[in-house]
């Protein structure tokens, strides 16, 4: 299994599975002489640690961060930065023995590899997230202009927060789970960033949202509501991508980006009941990502 | 402005401008030993082209594709396939000295570039994507286990397709344009194609349809219903995807992809009233595309 | 057969067998806004061509190159720059029905391929390294501040140039063939280029050297003698490298390449007694290839 | 800094400083079910240790290397194989307020950073190696069929192995140092790996070698004696180099590998007097990394 790294310039490579004795994060192509503390990480990692609140997952992790290179007195080097989680609540018992669950991604491993990790989904759990949210830390540190924000739009359709308590209790007394919606929005990225045929901004912004595990959608911009629209004005009067011809405008970019509902509740190990409301820092961590590394693109291609 | 190349180990790179002497691509990485003609690229370019029908821009040109190398006695070297079409229609005066076009890219590539030829949309132009067909059309020679079909879904929010020609002459008459969903099924792909972390199956689809000009939204499978589910029961009753985790099941691959209305009708250039129309054949070049380097990466992983 | 192309951010891809229609390359990541014309490509492409001097080959190729894409006004647009050359002087009966030559790469392919254009080297000829000189011509002009130069040093272990035309007119008797050895010196590169670990600007040069057909060995600075050197002050006393780490110092880099006497002379086709004479251009196209690429490459890494 | 990472398909990483707490490499694109533990790693890593034999530095680490992710049950699955192995013997006092180092990369580093991590040489240290030849380790049980071995040729010029001993006793009483020439062979390896132009076989081996510490020469199969051959007879007396027209042709593949005298004798840190000498198990490592990438490669571009 290649591909296990993103970017281009500003690149990263996770490992680890969510039931051996580390995960970890090779973060390449970092700047030098960036400020870069433990605790900067730490903070975005305990914002979508589980167990935080009542509607996610009752696992309690520390999550410990710790940098093991590439910084020297508290500033980047420019050389790799790997940071590193211990496992410490690793029950992989739990899991022993387990045939491939379905809904899950274990089958189709077991066509592509014919050999597989059965403790906890391996490397697709929701667990090797952490360690993208731990490179978006860092990439947020290469582009201080720009302010990422995402949050849960909607809960199994339902736009109106006040209702989402409820529905998350039913959900979770049938044994059942409920799709959400992130919208995620990027201030301050200068216009030019993004390039006009195959890496375009929101292909890049694309790719980085449907590889986190349950997106089955993503919209940039006007999104789905462009492709039912009647007339430019309709198209007006919709939310704006802050993108055009695959290179940013100046304006805001907006996305949203669609979680399934949580595919194995009540199967053996712990899960959430709905998945998508730990996706918000995710989606976050994944636009930093993109966008440092085409900050940097941008320098090298424009000087 | 790099990156107009696409696929990792089937990968091409377009090149050209839609008002310049002539639009390429080279295919690299195509397997050797395959039959391959003009006739049967010259195919699917005559699917897309513009002038074929009274719905979409009456610009005609013939297309006619060249392959200039890569090919002996018919078949495939293993060398890299350059094909070429002249562009023969190219009325440049049309442009001459129009400002940036509002809701095209022409600002955003000013704040990129610094530097811009002003004739037609340059490489930013529909006319690009000929060249993606083209590519597409060697690259389902090597897939030719999968069936794709690419099919207008809806125009202007309406699934009927009995309603389309009313909608679209009223467009016309008002100089306005229409959105439209493009559905797209891939069907014979072999369980296992696909990456489970960052270059999974769904993701590089996603780029892939993102990167088309106009695109605004991607959806695999169940899509943006499924952000909006209450419950796997209604997951269920969903289009599947024919991805988990990333990784084909063997299952027909379905997605679904979004093009906001165009956005320059009226001032000067000929254009479509409804440019999704056109979208289809492109969205399946680029499936194509993605499924052909899937193949080949496949085979380079597990052998 | 993939890779054909080479690059990071400055890339170009070749395409074109010696004796199809035409051979091309693609220039992808060229800057915008700089001054570019056929006339400066076809400079370079004089430089290189046979048939100018009794010592290389009769074949007398016009070469003159077209610039199709990317150029608008005589100035870069930052999008992709297409070249062609037709190959008007192919004569491929002159290879009809010949069975794999000794020495060639022909066999070779044939074990990877199954399928092999037999008309005179196919890719692997000579002449697909016009493509690199044209794509070199424009890389020097994203390096200005760099003066590039290469030189035949020994032709058959003879460094005194007075000697080499004895030494050619025998071989051309016997109908053999001499080996070569060719310097090149870059000045002008200021201190940063390149990257401490694999993609150490000395293996750049050695990776875009040793990929020159014929070429068997590179050495950068002080080379093999450095690796018979007895004491640091021997090593002291020889010609630098110009790079330490892996990055530039801003002193002038210097290299050597050494090309094999040609395999094919009195077989069929009409060669070059040696080769490495036309190398010398080759030579200097790839290293202005790899220096324009990480010009741009150090701008992205270090802003 | 990017680019810490080498390979396409089978693909690694490292990381680490060497008086930081920790270095690591993640091995990506390992194929799944091979057997793999860390008795087999340690093997190879004891192999170059320091402190084995009086010729080299007195440096006693343990090098203890664990396997942290991508193996299940002895048997790699093909998921990210992250390794680390701490370092317990960094004394950074040792080079705390030194200056630059004369014959060092260091103010290459500076020049391009503006920031430096001032103890033992940072990334470029020996040390980095070691997570090389863990790396190659893994490569090596990709490629069973083949059998790399690398040993020292010459020391300081000298290719008689019964003098060596004298010749490093007077460097080292004179704190002095000498530069070294390994040979290196792979047997078994099939016809038809590599690729013809600008990822030949014989070009990617020499970007791995010359991307070793200390190395300025790469020669393959005949090297620079080719260069200096006159005739193809003289030719064909030399060593061949296995590889034709950039692919493998089944028989052995040799190379040569220059290492030029250790720059650092006598300023404080510990280094070896003949850096060259461990370079063997390095070359080794390295061959054997290309070459496990070329035969992933091999497969999924000619199936």
């Amino acid at each position: 299994m290649s591909w296990n790294s993103f970017g281009r310039l500003f690149r990263f490579t996770t490992w680890g599975e969510s039931h051996g004795p580390a995960i970890g994060v090779v973060v390449d192509g970092c700047p030098p002489g960036i400020a870069l503390g433990e605790d900067h990480v730490q903070g975005f990692l305990d914002a979508r640690r589980p167990g935080t609140g009542r509607n996610v997952s009752p696992r309690q992790e520390p999550d410990r961060v710790r940098i093991l290179s590439g910084v020297y007195e508290g500033r980047t080097t420019g050389t790799p930065i790997a940071m590193t989680i211990e496992n410490v609540d690793a029950r992989s018992k739990d899991y022993a023995g387990l045939p491939p669950r379905p809904g899950h991604a274990d089958a189709a491993y077991d066509a592509k590899y014919g050999f597989r990790d059965p403790r906890g989904g391996g490397r697709a759990s929701a667990r090797e997230t952490a360690m993208r949210v731990a490179a978006g830390a860092v990439a947020r540190l290469v582009i201080p202009e720009v302010t990422i924000t995402a949050r849960v739009a909607e809960i199994g359709g339902e736009a109106d927060a006040g209702a989402w308590d409820a529905l998350l209790d039913a959900a979770r007394g049938n044994q059942d789970s409920l799709g959400a919606i992130i919208e995620a929005t990027a201030e301050g990225v200068p216009a030019g960033w993004g390039a006009p045929i195959y890496a375009k901004l929101d292909a890049e912004l694309a790719a980085a949202c449907m590889g986190i595990n349950a997106v089955k959608g993503v919209e940039i911009g006007e999104g789905f509501a462009a492709g039912r629209a009647r007339g430019r004005e309709s198209l007006a009067a919709m939310q704006a991508s802050g993108i055009d011809g695959g290179i940013s405008t100046g304006q805001p970019i907006r996305l949203r980006v669609a979680f399934k509902p949580t595919s194995s509740i009540g199967i053996g190990g712990r899960h959430d009941p709905c998945v998508g409301i730990r996706g918000a820092p995710v989606v976050e961590a994944m636009v930093a990502l993109v966008l440092a590394d085409q900050k940097l693109l941008n320098r090298g291609q424009c000087g």
